[in-house]
């Protein structure tokens, strides 16, 4: 991990799965397997924490010290544990391979700890609790650490908590994040319980409202009137809550007004069709999707006049328009949506920068367009568009 | 990230970086925006290292305290930098936003520091030397603080290290992981300086061969005989090194040729396309994409025949290779690929299971189909299908 080949997912989840026990993370930490930095670690996470949870280094080999540090930093001796001994055999077993003799390392538990039992492969882990600090030794590979986590340490921690937290997400799309928070500045910053906490992610924005209660009840009471004011004041620029998506969100309006939509891509190059396909039920929807990257495809494929072309240009709003209106003609759905751009890192003109485009929109033939001027590199700038491209038909069918 | 809402992948990019520069990364650290425990971090991080890089807190929010927490740690006031406000002026005006009165924050910079550039943002980063210590603060953004770290630090890092490693990738594609490492157990078991590391990627395996050398004369040199030899044993499977990728090979391949391709997407929606159009130079060879999803688009578009589609189904090989082929003659391009399949979660039956995907090839007419049994997710099966289309494409080129 120190090396930067693997991603720390184990402290994602463990810290998301803290969370939901009302349990605060105040920081989380990599260390190499060296003796002298492993045992300063711990000194460091007792010095601020009650509860130290690590993973890795359980391992047969002598590398791993997770566990001989801690008993070292706790003053404990190490002793063979019998059962977890014979369940490490019985893995092997099953497994039909040779245990080596180190893998008895992976018994030695410190006296009086607890095992944490290891269902998902041999390292067994351990809970040391002393002097009001509790330390969970967890083995490194996810997918014998989470399980462990949830069937194992949850458990213990869960009773020990007196609060829960409680989350809802508001998405917000269509306006930037100062823009938003500006809109909500005395919410913010008269927040307590429930807190309001702002995500920005590409071209959308996400509102996180937290309240902290003994129970799911008090917590949406809590939470209510702080929701219920937030969607009065950002009204339609909110798209959806928590596991909604701006595709999922217009894949429903689109069924439950029973339209078609097809698009046409330019600049974005496929990747507003691809982000419709990525929702499941689409295909009832959503007809066509064209990547007309170059001229010909858009007089082809499309009907886009020459003349349009020649004396507008492929990135204009006369272009989007007659884009959008000709995938909706030819594939025959209600709604057609174009885009048609300067992504970059080339072609852009002092008139037209990289990062100007155009969206075109067709509604049962009524055309619309859109101007964007966006920032960030090629792969940002296509990405902003679709989002900006979904966002323009979500709202087109609000109306 | 300590809510376990995002994955810490500034972390890994990072500590990779570093490792190129023969800089051991001791520790990561992750800290919330609390003004005591970020100066408390600042002080263990200090107390244990030469160098810490700090990602995040660089906003015009209240809560951004990463900066100012700096200058109290270095016993530093903050100041207006006018080149700073001038770029973040400059960049709100580029996106016609309206500039909050807190983004003046941004451009507050501790004095005798100096101004990191961001060319994909508004926070400036910062770097403080002072007393052997060296501190750099980068914007949260991976698409920020990733540029930002390439252009404005590592420049900084790379004249004070003694001993460089120079790493050369070569990408594989088309035979799995472990049968890639079989065929290299040898050279893997017995390696030293240079070193060679797998990395299994989404249908791909890259090996990262990486010499410590005094300079990268003498790096080449150690490198040459394992490179030669790998490329030797993996050979057409190689399909390119560093940092081209297999649309960049593909591409060029067309261009070199003078060929030209449309794609015919079914399961893959439009990613196929999207990702030909990551290449900037694509537009000369890739003349259109065809996002055909319902059957209706297969036949109306791309002239499938109704009666394959009944007989056959349209996850069959014979619908693959009539996609192929209909989208080279409607588009008059030299090569067609087509892709359909069942990309789940649902639709899978005891005969066509999620994962089955055909992949259709028609090059000057002549056509082929290859079947594939995708493993994964949605999200998956769909990259997976995307992969091994591109890689059917640039085995035809080579032969």
């Amino acid at each position: 991990m120190l090396l930067g080949d693997i991603l720390n997912t184990n402290a994602q989840f463990l810290s998301r799965e803290l969370a939901k026990l009302g349990i605060n993370v105040y920081y989380q930490t990599v260390v190499g397997d060296n003796p002298a930095r492993l045992l300063e670690a711990y000194k460091t996470a007792f010095g601020r924490a009650d509860v130290v949870i690590a993973t890795g280094g359980l391992g047969p080999t002598e590398d791993d010290l997770t566990k001989e540090t801690a008993a070292l930093y706790f003053g404990k001796e190490l002793a063979l544990d019998e059962e977890s001994w014979e369940m490490i055999a019985a893995f092997f077993r099953k497994m039909h391979a040779n245990m080596a003799p180190t893998n008895k390392k992976q018994a030695m538990m410190p006296i009086g700890s607890s095992v944490l039992k290891n269902r998902n492969g041999t390292a067994p882990g351990c809970f040391i609790e002393e002097g009001g600090k509790m330390l969970f030794l967890l083995p490194g590979p996810p997918n014998e650490a989470q399980p462990m986590y949830l069937n194992e340490v949850a458990p213990i921690l869960r009773p020990r908590t007196e609060r829960m937290f409680v989350s809802k997400t508001l998405k917000i799309c269509g306006i930037g994040e100062s823009q938003a928070e500006e809109m909500l500045k005395d919410l913010i910053d008269a927040q307590g319980n429930p807190s309001i906490a702002p995500y920005a992610k590409t071209s959308e924005v996400w509102f996180r409202i937290t309240a902290s209660a003994k129970n799911e009840g008090e917590a949406a009471e809590l939470m209510k009137p702080t929701l219920d004011e937030i969607k009065k004041r950002l009204g339609r620029n909110i798209y959806g809550e928590d596991d909604e998506s701006l595709v999922s969100v217009t894949a429903m309006l689109l069924m439950e007004k029973g339209l078609t939509l097809s698009a046409a891509e330019s600049c974005t190059g496929g990747e507003l069709s691809a982000r419709l396909v990525d929702f499941p039920g689409i295909s009832s929807v959503f007809l066509e999707g064209a990547v007309t990257y170059s001229n010909e495809a858009k007089i082809r494929r499309l009907g886009v006049k020459a003349a349009t072309l020649e004396k507008y240009g492929a990135v204009s709003p006369q272009t989007a328009v007659e884009m959008a209106g000709g995938i909706a003609r030819t594939s025959g759905s209600d709604i057609g949506i174009s885009t048609t751009g300067i992504a970059g890192p080339d072609g852009g003109t002092p008139e037209k920068p990289v990062g100007l485009v155009y969206l075109g929109l067709s509604v049962k033939g009524e055309a619309s367009v859109k101007e964007l001027n966006l920032a960030g590199n090629r792969a940002k700038v296509r990405t902003r568009a679709v989002v900006s491209a979904l966002d323009m038909i979500r709202r087109a069918l609000l109306s």
